[in-house]
């Protein structure tokens, strides 16, 4: 695997910005796209980036995935709340052996792709990544861009050491200029980032409001505090022994950030599904089998199923 | 005090009802208004009830509260919003040693005019009444109207006995036809009605939604029995033994009523200021004080608090 080729499954703000830096970067890369497919193929993907803006005029479009070609990697970049599509779309891309890298949100969004593949190929990434998708083929890239990744375990366990896997797609992620940081232990990783994404994602719905605003306002800054406790609480009773200084820590990245509107507000404005079974659902049960209840993550989760039972797609 | 007379402190949907059947059964009533007094003054008061439907052509109207008369009964139905006002309003008709009877929302709404007039001549009914005010001087009633009163006690301990004072007025009330019932033990009803109050009013602005659908979606529905059953344990903790069907009771009664909009949903969607302190605050803090912290009543207090601040006043 000295040049490792890709497939990309769901090219969106995430899938896009990536696989953008894997193809200008040389490496083979296959997108598949719906919507967009027609588009891609004629005028290419446009990626405008901190990093440097750049244009891909000519790349490997996919509308089905039965006309994918076996790659190394295949990386997931749908939403979960698409995860019923992945019996479809995994087969064609990993039939030779290759790796699925999972670059989803949620306490383990890679169970869905290790039924299909096996757990023993399957990696996960944490994403820290700012990027919009503001037009067919075109991605905004606002900020930040790391991947914490390693090898999923179904039990969660962290690895004695890091894979020959994670070590090996890490590098061609850096080689194409992106932050991948292998770690062996995944878990750790999921429930850090979830401290973030549960007050943020969940409170932006509720609250329709930016992340300055969730957290310069005193009560929904307390809120937001009193979850990543919550959420420390859980992951701490599974032995990651997250200190508690990483709230203040995070609390205070959140105010240096550049106002944002998270994934789920989008999704929310948008009329789309979200993600309340990966990032929520799963973490409330988690932290409940292991005896450390979170009853602001449930009322918040619940909040969240209410208003998108409701149908509402704005509020005011 | 065999036919007492009657000052009404704040003539909207609950003052003026109450006070219009005062007047309509015979009773000496003067109404405090502000922008509806000349309307009142020429029109008079105008009640569609499911009691009947009746309109008073001559009322008594004042604009300010130094020209009412010293009164036997104080009615104090301001939203406790407003409660920065008593120190002016009440001097006037209490001033001959009358009673002030406080028919607001809370734990403790009775506090403000107990330090204006002392505890002793003050009693505290809670209302259980669904009425708007529809236009100038035209309240329209809708359902229910019980008052549970009794004697307000600064340190919320039942009485011995019903005073003299909770018989005669809850004798004027009845005889006016208002179902007015006296109570040793005036907290205890306070909680009961927070127990209502709290997941109704709260989650109807937070998910901007009516009675029936909190109650009837699961999702909402099951955090308003997490609600109630919070502020069940903490006044279990004072003494006031509500039973856990209180709170089934409750929600099944709820499925029962009209669509309502709750008070504070109608106070947020016309940008007025919501009863967070007496409601939430007062009940939040007695709470903590007995060791029973309601952490998602307080979640949810500091929902609404956000929204409050944000100056919305309506969702889509």
């Amino acid at each position: 695997m000295n040049s490792p080729t890709f497939a990309i499954i769901g090219t969106g703000a995430l899938g896009g910005f990536y696989g953008g830096l894997l193809a200008k970067a040389g490496f083979e890369v296959h997108f598949l796209l719906r919507s967009d497919a027609e588009f891609v193929r004629q005028q290419g993907l446009k990626i405008d980036s901190t990093l440097g803006n750049f244009h891909l005029p000519s790349v490997n479009v996919h509308e089905t995935a039965e006309s994918l070609p076996p790659c190394d990697v295949t990386i997931v970049a749908l939403k979960t709340t698409q995860n019923h599509l992945l019996p479809q779309l995994l087969p064609a891309p990993t039939r030779e052996g290759g790796m699925v890298l999972v670059l989803q949100n949620g306490l383990h969004p890679e169970t869905d792709s290790a039924a299909i593949v096996g757990a023993g190929r399957v990696l996960g990434g944490v994403c820290f990544l700012c990027s919009n998708k503001v037009g067919p083929g075109h991605i905004r890239h606002l900020d930040y861009g790391r991947i914490v990744m390693g090898q999923f375990a179904p039990d969660h366990q962290p690895q004695p050491e890091l894979s020959s896997h994670t070590i090996r797609v890490a590098q061609a992620l850096q080689h194409a200029g992106i932050d991948a940081v292998p770690t062996k232990d995944l878990w750790m990783a999921r429930w850090k980032k979830l401290m973030w994404n549960i007050p943020f994602n969940g409170l932006s719905v509720v609250l329709d409001a930016q992340s300055d605003a969730l957290v310069n306002t005193p009560p929904s800054e307390s809120i937001a505090v009193d979850l990543m406790e919550e959420i420390r609480f859980a992951a701490n009773a599974y032995s990651r022994e997250i200190p508690s200084d990483a709230v203040q820590e995070m609390i205070q990245h959140t105010r240096a950030m550049v106002p944002y509107d998270s994934s789920m507000r989008l999704d929310f404005l948008a009329g789309r599904p979200l993600e309340l079974e990966t990032i929520f659902a799963q973490s409330i049960r988690a932290a409940a089998n292991i005896g450390r209840p979170m009853h602001r993550v449930e009322m918040l989760y619940r909040l969240l199923d209410f208003l998108q039972r409701s149908g509402r797609t704005a509020h005011a």
